[in-house]
């Protein structure tokens, strides 16, 4: 089935679900239902609060009102008779959302004896609505305002077929076990703090120890790559943004101003203007481009409390940073090679399955919505897209949904389980740089404003390791692994050796640690396991006296009289090579 | 000369120079005139703009005044009598200092037909205000209060002895040749921009650099050192810093809060209060302490613009910080390791001079100046003095200048040059962690607050960076040098094996880069030079005909026809012994 048919359905699925809750709860009003992604919703106002018991029922009743195969008819009707058949029925939310539509007729839909206001369109009768399931009840406020009244909202999913319901499903089950936030919770990667602040974690050590590999990673490639780094204040003047064209228009998601000895300070919300200023503090010459100036900034942005989601929606934000500077003839280079510094990323964390998301500008839109520059637009489009074919990088266009100043792709990326994340933006931008005044001396003794590519392939720290964490259930790969070997002793008569043999793994470069307490060795196993520690020595006296090793793995394997030297002439490559799969 | 009668002849000398300048400018009026550290000031008010040719002037006034051997002679008047004195002279703003005074009798220090008001001591005559030199003017608001009038202030310097006087300025026109403003900018470290805002440094590559090396080695010290690392955002709600007590008190220190939600936000003015959360976030047994907590966080300070001064003095700092949490036995190895900690990285630096400023209580500041716990100042001042007897590091005792939570040493590091700055703090605190609500599980089953040291060797970035460009005159050691090798060509022939040279060089660990313009050699040299660059590599046509190198240092020795493995067996150790010296 095609998307448009999918949406069809799944918007029918809302009114079903509607006449079902009406029937149910008479005195439940309606607000709006459309389809979604992967399913709908509807919202309803009313005395009776929705308990999960309720959705059961609420099912039952939609599979009766399916079998009954009710057709879906449209209609046309005056405004005025529609604002009094809305009013008749007491459905107060739909009289404001006619008396906002424009003069004219207004459409419903019925079908049996419910009729909603809606454009459509439906599926053919309610026996065609498919394959569904309803999954949560949440708080919304009306038109999404904080200030209007808040309404309860019934999510649903829906398919077209059996197994595609079944399969997503299980995928919404498997990603509730891979819940970043429960794993970053087991595993003391980072927490929340009510006094310091919604959307603001706080990176316990285990979590700074992914950062930091992280970052080294980044560094590393980063610097082979010929990028330099700089480092920039987390705050600026108002001007700033006023030139960069933020202000006003990107207000409501910066943090509000300082004001300071007549000026306005703000938090910064992006590190490109910071940049810029860096590659306008002194002369360049072409022979000096391309410049590629990278930092991991940390940005902040204002996110409402309601909007706000563990790691994956955040106030503040560390951001694999890096703006780039070129001619126009470096451009197809340069974009290439961030496109497969991308994919390079992408395969050292086993990520199979990834778009880039082609946003392009709409010619209407020009000196409106995009920046008046067509030929520009023309030529960077082309260029990007040239780009992307001749380096074989999978994308998908999409139109009119440029940023203001140059054609953006949005990296989409599916964790293991399937699930879809939008990790980072890569920004072609031919207008800013020229606000801030940049050029360069050409070879033929001119001046010319240079392209800035913008790209954050690893995203933000925030978002990334709470994709990782989902991605592999909280299996990190050893490199990345905060606690790589713990060593366990059996009796009190291994603490010393468990020392010992802690510190000479460290030596070699693991992150190692004992536990030497006196539980019992098979809760010092669970507690290790829970805490997705890639190898465990588990240290008996058999072992002291041996001079080996019991090896445990996380998957529960385990290898006994293993000699230190070989255990380390598995595990060093593993980490060093960054491995995905344990060498053992 | 001791510093009390050194105190009475600078203070005589501003005496001597008031008296100078109403002599030469009767029209300008008086505000106030101390003794500052090597010398004084006095601050005046009046039509005339004073330039440097004055200073000349007011200097060889001064001598004569000198000469004259005025005695010094001192007389208590009582307050309405002195009003009437100094509005008869038109002092206006002695006036408001004589109503700012307690009553009783207000005393006078006259010489020759001077007279002003001064509680003294003063030298016995003007004969002895020794060996002085006027050095800048600098205009000064009235009583540091920037909506006050701003007065124009004379510094001058003043010595017991000719020598003591010209090795002090010797020292000044050293400092001035490596002010760190300006080796700043012939290295490409850091800069600030208007639309960014004062006090807060851009960091450019090379400065990035130099921040990289400093934390790689911040971090490897700490690790061995048991520290463990985290990551906190840079702002908090109001209420982080009512607990810790900043606010109301630091809150001027401190940038203005932004309101969201209802909330009062402020950027971090340091990092303890976050630290403390974390340590507050798990539940923490005897047996998990010492926990070391260790970030480079930003934090933000608001200092007044006219305080502001190139890396010295800044809004934003990027603090080598950590807190550590422990109970009361472990406090003397914790602090003598923080200590060994600091004299080990002052060893690296070839900082030869180092004096720990211990500041102490005073009984009679319990429960105002100083949190009310009598025994616990006694205990944890002998604690710190014991470790720092025991341990042999350099103090003096300071009464009086503790923290309100606990003693505080203040680190004071002398440059190359005989400079001294002040560096960092290294505080004991038993007051706070109770006010968040620490606890540790004692092996007793009970509950106890741990003791916490806040603790920083290396500073901030900003001060600590300035230091070192002043300290090494810019001539950075080859571990920190942003640029380590240089390879200059002669003509376009070398402009090949010069960059595949420079790539071997890299490959090798070292940064290296190289200049192929069409400039002549001797220009790149001075270039390279300039730069402070530590070695260059000249490669000329019969260079790449026998395959080995001419080196240049930046101190302007060479050495011909030196192997490539040569090279790199000296340059490589320099490096990653982080050697002072060149191995050349």
């Amino acid at each position: 089935m095609d998307n448009n048919n999918l949406e069809a359905l799944r918007h029918s699925c809302s009114h079903v679900m509607a006449q079902a809750v009406q029937t149910l709860f008479p005195e439940m009003k309606l607000g709006i239902g459309p389809a979604i992604e992967h399913g709908f919703y509807y919202d309803f106002d009313g005395p009776h609060h929705f308990v999960p018991e309720d959705l059961q029922k609420i099912e039952a009743k939609m599979r009766e009102i399916a079998k009954a195969r009710h057709p879906f008819a449209k209609s046309e009707h005056p405004k005025a008779e529609a604002l009094k058949f809305f009013e008749s029925r007491g459905e107060k939310l739909k009289l404001e959302l006619i008396n906002d539509l424009a003069d004219g007729t207004i459409s419903y839909y019925t079908h049996s004896d419910f009729t909603d206001l809606c454009k459509g369109p439906h599926v053919e009768h309610t026996g065609k609505i498919g394959h569904f399931k309803l999954t949560t009840i949440a708080g919304a406020y009306w038109r999404g305002d904080e200030k209007r009244p808040m309404l309860q909202r019934i999510y649903g999913v829906a398919f077209d077929t059996k197994e595609s319901l079944a399969a997503h499903l299980a995928m919404l089950e498997e990603a509730k076990k891979r819940d970043h936030r429960r794993i970053g919770k087991d595993l003391g990667i980072y927490f929340f703090d009510d006094d310091v602040g919604p959307g603001l974690p706080l990176w316990l050590p285990r979590g700074a120890v992914i950062i930091e590999e992280l970052e080294a990673l980044a560094k590393e490639t980063e610097a082979r790559a010929g990028y330099v780094r700089v480092r920039t204040p987390h705050i600026c003047k108002e001007k700033m943004y006023l030139t960069s064209g933020h202000l006003p228009y990107y207000k409501e998601s910066m943090f509000p101003p300082m004001e300071l000895e007549g000026e306005k300070y703000y938090l910064k919300p992006m590190n490109c203007p910071h940049h810029h200023k860096i590659f306008g503090s002194s002369l360049r010459s072409y022979r000096d481009l391309p410049v590629r100036l990278a930092e991991y900034g940390t940005c902040y942005r204002y996110e409402q409390s309601g909007e706000l989601f563990g790691l994956m929606r955040v106030r503040s934000m560390q951001m694999n940073d890096a703006h780039i500077y070129c001619t126009l003839e470096q451009f197809e280079t340069e974009f290439l090679a961030v496109c497969r510094m991308y994919l390079g990323y992408f395969k050292i964390f086993g990520i199979d399955k990834c778009l880039m998301r082609f946003s392009t500008h709409a010619a209407e839109g020009l000196g409106k919505k995009y920046i008046d520059e067509p030929e520009l637009w023309k030529k960077t489009e082309d260029l990007v897209e040239r780009a992307l074919v001749s380096g074989s990088v999978p994308f998908t266009k999409v139109p009119n949904e440029a940023a203001f100043y140059g054609p953006k792709i949005d990296v989409q990326v599916w964790s293991a389980i399937g699930r879809e994340f939008s990790l980072a933006t890569n920004q072609v931008d031919f207008a800013v740089p020229k606000r801030f005044g940049l050029v360069y001396h050409t070879a033929e003794h001119g001046e010319a404003t240079p392209l800035c590519i913008h790209r954050a392939p690893l995203g933000t720290h925030e978002r990334f390791i709470g994709f990782l964490l989902e991605h592999f259930a909280g299996n990190l790969p050893l490199w990345l692994s905060p606690v790589q070997v713990r060593v366990l002793t059996i009796t009190d008569g291994q603490n010393g050796p468990a020392r010992e043999l802690a510190e000479r793994l460290k030596a070699a470069g693991l992150r190692a640690e004992v536990n030497d307490t006196s539980h019992k060795v098979g809760y010092k196993i669970r507690e290790a396991q829970l805490e997705k520690i890639p190898y465990m020595v588990v240290l008996g006296p058999k072992d002291v006296e041996s001079g080996t090793l019991a090896i445990r793995l996380r998957d529960g394997r385990q290898f006994m009289a293993v000699t230190e030297a070989d255990f380390l002439a598995k595990v060093l490559p593993e980490k060093d090579e960054k491995r995905l799969a344990p060498a053992w």
